[in-house]
């Protein structure tokens, strides 16, 4: 079994992540062979494993814990969060994730509508068994109703030319940030550490998943349909008006509402003069500018941790996933 | 707030749904104001409340609890309930539910996609936060985790006109039996009844939730569009062959398969003759006589409950609610 090259360099965390990928593999055999398979392609095709990550990193920093449990614990998080990627991929009628046919374009929106309901049901089972911790049950049904309300809130916004950067920051901390920073918190929580370096935990997470979401939807502007695995521009398409074009808006707003009123008829002349029209008004400079700020946070918070061997991979991991060179 | 009429002759039950209801309203008020005005309108329009009903029903059967839980208890059972129905919805693209239009037809099938989902969350949280008890959040994990492997066993049935009883009970176990099953067994077990007392519970609301599919399921072909408020035959037209037609087809099969062929374009002309060819083939009749003998199996568990007025009122509803007489 395989994981992600990102965790190469670090043999505990990579060994304690095919661990993980273990539990998700079985969590998911039921009758339904095709789902189970579905689901085992997918989980082989390599996510970085993040949440998991994190969680299982930050669960070093306090009491020793049960290796299983832990697993286990970890597993919840990226099933979770794979079901909500089935969910969205649904709603945005993507063709593809993870270099594979989505769910929804091999097996049609009925099966990714109860596949994403079943991946929630393994979460809640995995999680059932795996703690014996009221305050852990609490914090994740807390965590993943947040998750919810912001998926809707991101709905009420789709085509709106008038968004502003605080109902971006508001819809991203609840699609991508809120389980960062769960993910962080429950491994503190986990391992008993103090309340101090639980909330640590909790900020580091928070600016990691804002940091992350932003760069990732400063790529959608950038890439070009060859060194992605998705067609670009998707977001905007899809009526998704992500950073870079809400920075590049404030400087010419008139300009952009005759493309976006286009919506997913965008031709490809359109995309190469909204890609010219962001680099002049500086929207993704300017939006990597504030993505940088959220990673300075993460990375000093990370620096607060107690010296240690994990405290060092936080950062390094985290630096480079953020593209960041010191 | 209004409650069914099935509960009128029964103050005390009555008042702990309006409670019940009152808890659910409650659960589902976020910033997204549609969506809660919505599920409010849904929950108003006025289903029976059967799951939170025979919770409540065999947690009078132990020691005293606090109403309070029960009623969150009960609250979460129905919501877990009307998510399943929001995301059936979508796979049936269903334009009513309970005389309204579904969430699906008002607000599209991306917003009921996400409506689902936050509802499992606010079950979770419900639950969550209304029991200490590790055996419970446990058992409901697994429950949850079944009804959707059903759900998933259904999407592989249909259309197939090989189906046997035996995939069909199997399947209509999944998708109502268990969660009676398991509204009776949480009722009993949240009230520290014995053993025995939760296993007779459990195989009540078994019983009942087949008997309940089956009855809904001959209602499909019985009615007429006037009298349901649903179009008639959706059930096979969408490919779900229930058991008035598996059993039609064990006498004629050949007779039925060119009907079946057409699928959803089956001509009003056509439901007319399969309608007909039911008849002839005693489908109905047949499928009503094993309704009743699940009706039976419920009744005689009820009656070796402890004699108490819950335990005439479980009878009389259970009696009324399947449609006998005795």
């Amino acid at each position: 079994m395989a994981v992600h090259p990102l965790w190469e360099k670090y043999p505990d965390i990579r060994q304690d992540l095919i661990e993980t990928k273990k539990v998700m593999e079985k969590s998911v055999k039921i009758r339904n062979k095709d789902i189970t398979q579905a689901l085992q392609l997918f989980f082989e095709a390599g996510g970085k494993l993040l949440r998991p990550a994190y969680f299982l990193l930050f669960s070093k920093f306090g009491e020793e814990v049960s290796e299983k449990k832990a697993h286990r614990m970890a597993a919840s998080l990226e099933i979770l969060h794979v079901a909500t990627l089935i969910h969205d991929d649904i709603i945005d009628d993507s063709p593809m994730r993870r270099s594979l046919p989505s769910i929804q374009a091999s097996y049609g929106q009925d099966i990714a509508v109860y596949t994403g309901d079943f991946l929630f049901t393994v979460y809640f089972h995995l999680l059932s068994t795996s703690t014996k911790d009221f305050k852990t049950i609490e914090m994740n049904a807390h965590s993943m109703k947040r998750i919810l309300v912001g998926e809707l809130d991101q709905m009420n916004l789709r085509y709106n030319t008038e968004i502003t950067m605080k109902q971006y920051f508001q819809h991203i901390k609840g699609k991508t940030a809120q389980l960062f920073e769960f993910a962080c918190y429950e491994g503190a929580h986990f391992a008993g550490c103090s309340k101090r370096l639980q909330l640590t935990a909790k900020r580091v997470g928070y600016n990691i998943g804002m940091a992350f979401q932003i760069m990732d939807d400063v790529l959608d502007y950038k890439s070009t349909e060859t060194d992605m695995q998705k067609p670009v521009f998707e977001d905007m398409k899809n009526g998704y008006y992500t950073l870079p074009l809400i920075l590049a808006m404030e400087k010419n707003h008139d300009a952009f509402v005759p493309y976006l009123e286009k919506r997913t008829e965008l031709s490809d002349k359109d995309i190469k003069e909204v890609q010219e029209l962001i680099v002049e008004t500086k929207g993704l400079e300017r939006a990597e500018a504030i993505a940088e700020r959220f990673t300075d946070k993460a990375l000093a918070g990370i620096q607060k941790l107690p010296a240690c061997e994990e405290r060092d991979i936080l950062y390094d991991v985290t630096s480079t996933l953020l593209k960041r060179k010191n």
